[in-house]
């Protein structure tokens, strides 16, 4: 089941350079591996921001909490979810 | 290059049944054309509404407007463009 | 699987009020053949106003779509979707 | 008489992890309190943000006020309140 | 028990003038009633606008929501309400 | 001459636990003086907020601003200001 | 005693020319005559809008009512309205 | 001197055809005069949508206004105006 | 040429209060060494707030940006700036 | 290909006017270099504010990415982005 998750963060701006690059650091292990179980099926940049569009791929609500809740930077983020299902208008087969 | 585009479609409520059946059979077959085409790579459904989330994948911003511009619902829906890039984190080679 | 809807109806006021009366009665059956499925677990009118508070209990997003989608007042309504989950704090055992 | 609150919490990030513990576990107790005296009568986790929506069973206003200026997390959380009353096409009973 | 109601009247210009006078006409009498029950409280006009600041005093949430739907302008109005209890710092005995 | 005023608090939650109880205080005492004069003539609590909605009854928008700068709490809410006059349907003599 | 106020003009774009040039002259006039009382001090176009800052010169809130209710435009307009006074830096003695 | 102009297109729905044809042919021929007059410097679209972004340079905010409420579009557009002026890290001579 | 400028001022409520007072004394003095010289018009207090409203008379957007980034508050205000032009309807030679 | 980029500075108050003066040198230098190459063409200031609006000319929106996120001041600026193309009423040949 795919969700639409649009992500900002908002690091405050006196955090220790130290302490940013190691939760960025662990952001960055989290999301590899969610993508790598196929959870995190997209990730996109937003060109020009500190912010990403990603569609995840769970079993159900609460599933997407837990992953969600658990994001390192989730204290720092504005998160806005969206459910998705297939559009009648979809060629793809692979793609809800 | 790949552009993330939400429409909502808002038909008046007093368009004619089959003026409205005209123009979603064309929206249709535009849409389908495209993702033939490659150049929209995605079409979702947002759960609960008459919206969608889309991912576009054009040679440059003329192009991604001669493509909305000729969506036939085009006067019908509110549409927000967002430019999209790799992001560092992704791990997926097709994705961009 | 929860979702928590709020539906906000804004017919047109020059609608004629037979027709008006025909998809209001519409409505309310359908509303209340889905309660009795237990797929519209509760549904509650805001006070003051012409919009109504609903928990969907549906299997998927897909689900969702399509009751909602169904709806007869749909075209006329501002709908708003959340996904639910059990809270941590939460006592009751049927509550999710 | 049914009430439906949104609360979203928003820590201070540079509050010290013993804090927010301890006011979480408070928060905890006073929500399991009411809803086993049936005044805090759903409680539901809106997925993917730290925020809930909840239905409250108080006597009138006033009780209102003071269940929910008494939160432990009540200066940490945006609340919105909505009055609710029975909704015409209900059929449960028990639900108002 | 006191609400706050905010009312905005918003008529469509090309409602014939003999029917907006109706309406009005039974508005008045129907708020007047009210006020003459001690239901509808306060009425005040919003210098300046088509709009009034109200207080109402019912005894519940539903009749809040009979009181505001019966409203002759009901169709043609943006409503806002707020529940309404005594201050901590009020001096007055009869304002609850 | 009156004037509706709500008035939403937001304490810095650092501000230290005195000196809040303290600018609380002086806030009391100030807005009951001024209910005792009859130019606070209505202040109620929004239920479920730490806001409040209050009728000034003043001589000149001058001592509106004197009275309202004047509030303790001042640097730390968020004030709005609506003129207000009789309603062509009030039934009251003594509301303007 | 001073009032800022704003109006947006938004005639609907299918009012016949006639009834739209009619209406426009009476406000002009209506507007003119006010002016030269001393009532509506001061009128400027925002540059780039059908929109207009004003300011209003009234004995009370009732008669700021009275002159912005009986404005021709006054039903196809919006009109957001802020209470002024003296600003303890002002160096003019003829503006308030 | 400089203004920074956005805008919207918003064409009823229902306007004829042909009448918007002729509406957006006199758009054009105004617009490029002013081009060709070096009053409207910039015209883009905004890819995506039926909205532009344009850079205005005229003597005084009345000449913006004159060009802009001549707009054959002017009625049927949503339109935000900004002042620019000379960035001091600005490296162009020609571009203010 | 005139601007409207709308200031709305957000000191830090953790500003020593020796240093809020020389800045305010520094605004003062700047604000009325500009309003002799004729340049900055009008200033009024909107009532109830910490905020004023302002009408420049400058010869471009260049001196309204130095005027306006010189503002000893500048840093701690939201500010908005409307271009302003003789209305059509306006009676008076002297407010353009 | 060109980019509309608007950004809004929004130091903290309390950064060390050395540290602030460091990194606007530092946005300096970066934004003069990137004129310089043709990759922001337009750089305005918005008068009366702490703000800009820009044109960018980049390859794609990978690039847009790198450059923007490069900006010294990025860490403390609202950023908003829109795809511009040529415009199908432009008479300038070099503008896109």
């Amino acid at each position: 089941m795919l969700f639409h998750v649009e992500m900002v963060v908002k690091l405050p701006p006196d955090m220790p350079a130290e302490q940013a690059a190691e939760i960025k650091a662990k952001e960055k292990a989290y999301s590899q591996e969610l993508q790598r179980q196929g959870k995190w099926r997209h990730l996109w940049r937003v060109a020009g921001s500190y912010a990403n569009v990603s569609i995840f791929d769970v079993s159900d609500n609460a599933e997407l909490q837990e992953l969600i809740s658990g994001l390192p930077l989730f204290p720092y983020m504005d998160i806005q979810v969206k459910p998705l299902c297939r559009h009648p208008s979809s060629v793809r087969d692979d793609d809800t």
